[in-house]
């Protein structure tokens, strides 16, 4: 099961070419990560609290542009998280033309590490982050090697 | 009748403070009125064209924060558009909390300009935007008044 | 004696219009408010802080467009606060072209209260604010009528 | 010769989390794309122009981040342009403390792609791009190759 949402292109994600601004298609996949945390039952409230216990600081963004995005257009969101290792995730992001086509107009990738804020320190994934990542994509064999 | 809608507040709108970045505000409100236009049957894709034959410039914004706005929490946005003389239009926002408290966290105003971009100068509102502002607004006497 | 500087309009400030983003133009005003205060002595690192002993968040901003702002123009910003009562105080901003006309291509408002962060309460503004609004702006009568 | 600049990071940069938000590092590596051009000679205004005879669409992205960059710092960031083939070039960023430290802060990649707008097909890169790139990077040994 992955996780599929629409977003509509905003007026604010454009720029004078008139399509979206290259970096704006990274926050639109932030905010399907977002929508897929409370999908699977994480309170983003708490989450993104600034005194949170943990923070999930982004290390690497990318993203692929195949195709224009442009304002009025809606995407369909396609996300899909692995674990990287004990503190770590990366997640995929495919964006498509509503009614989605074959192929993407855009994908993306960010990888999080969960670390404690103060002092940063690296910490391991906690239960509902394990949680969601089985919700929504593949949990990797990490555990499984550790534990083998 | 007035448009009302939900929209959650991003990690993308926040900043350092912990609250919603106060210009972020006024992009929710854009936010509202995209979707405003496409609920009244205009395609916000031809709408916010750059070739479009006709823009609608901000020519005055403004926001009053009550209280504190953060991110996960969902917002009820109340817009209400009015029409000015001939060529312009103020839009009224009202952010509640959501479930809709009495006591709005946050109201703002924007007045837009009909113009013809090339060269830029004003033009009468057409049929379709003055549709957009019987459908959620108040049409002001103003032709009543040019026509009485 | 009023805080000056230049600033080029970025690509990400402009939208599909091929003019700057209402919203961005406050942004561009909040700039030249961290530059003033560096410039006056404070420690932007250390104002903006989330763990700062006072928080100073915008309860009211306002912005007018007289002329639309391009990617590549470079604006002359001019910057004015002046103190509104014990806790709070505004600024004016005047965007020009640069070099500058007469007429300015925008202008706007903020008005800003000092706070207490945790909880959120009211606080008389400290000296290095005072200072501030020494250096940049005016003084207003508030405290000699207080004294009075 | 390398391009070279400072640029503070601003508190419309920053996120709940006390830092960049991490896809505004993207927007900040932009703005010294943009700084190079008009350095090189290349008037940005018109470079972005939408009506412009050629685009420059950024068909990839990515950016890691070492360590986080957070609002009043001012980043001292390297740019430096290498042509990938007759239509694309590929820009490299570093991003270091000021003053600048060994280990960069964060580094970042931005690939384009030259393109007539109307309808949207590649384009070889014009004499002036040549020469920004001859200016701030390496020109790679594909024409030298093809003309072999």
């Amino acid at each position: 099961m992955v996780f599929t949402q629409h977003y509509p292109i905003r007026f604010s994600d454009t720029d004078a070419a008139g399509v979206v601004y290259f970096a704006k298609g990274l926050a639109l996949c932030h905010a399907a990560y977002e929508d897929s945390l409370q999908a699977a039952g994480i309170e983003v409230r708490s989450f993104f609290n600034p005194n949170a216990p943990l923070a999930y600081p982004i290390v690497h963004a990318s993203i692929n542009y195949h195709r224009p995005l442009r304002c009025g257009d809606v995407v369909t969101l396609v996300l899909c998280p692995q674990r990287l290792d004990e503190s770590s995730f990366e997640i995929t992001y495919r964006l498509y033309a509503t009614p989605a086509s074959e192929q993407p107009l855009a994908d993306a990738l960010t990888r999080h590490c969960c670390i404690e804020p103060h002092p940063r320190r690296r910490h391991p994934l906690p239960a509902a982050m394990v949680q969601w990542l089985q919700t929504w994509g593949m949990v990797s064999d990490h555990q499984d090697i550790a534990a083998g």
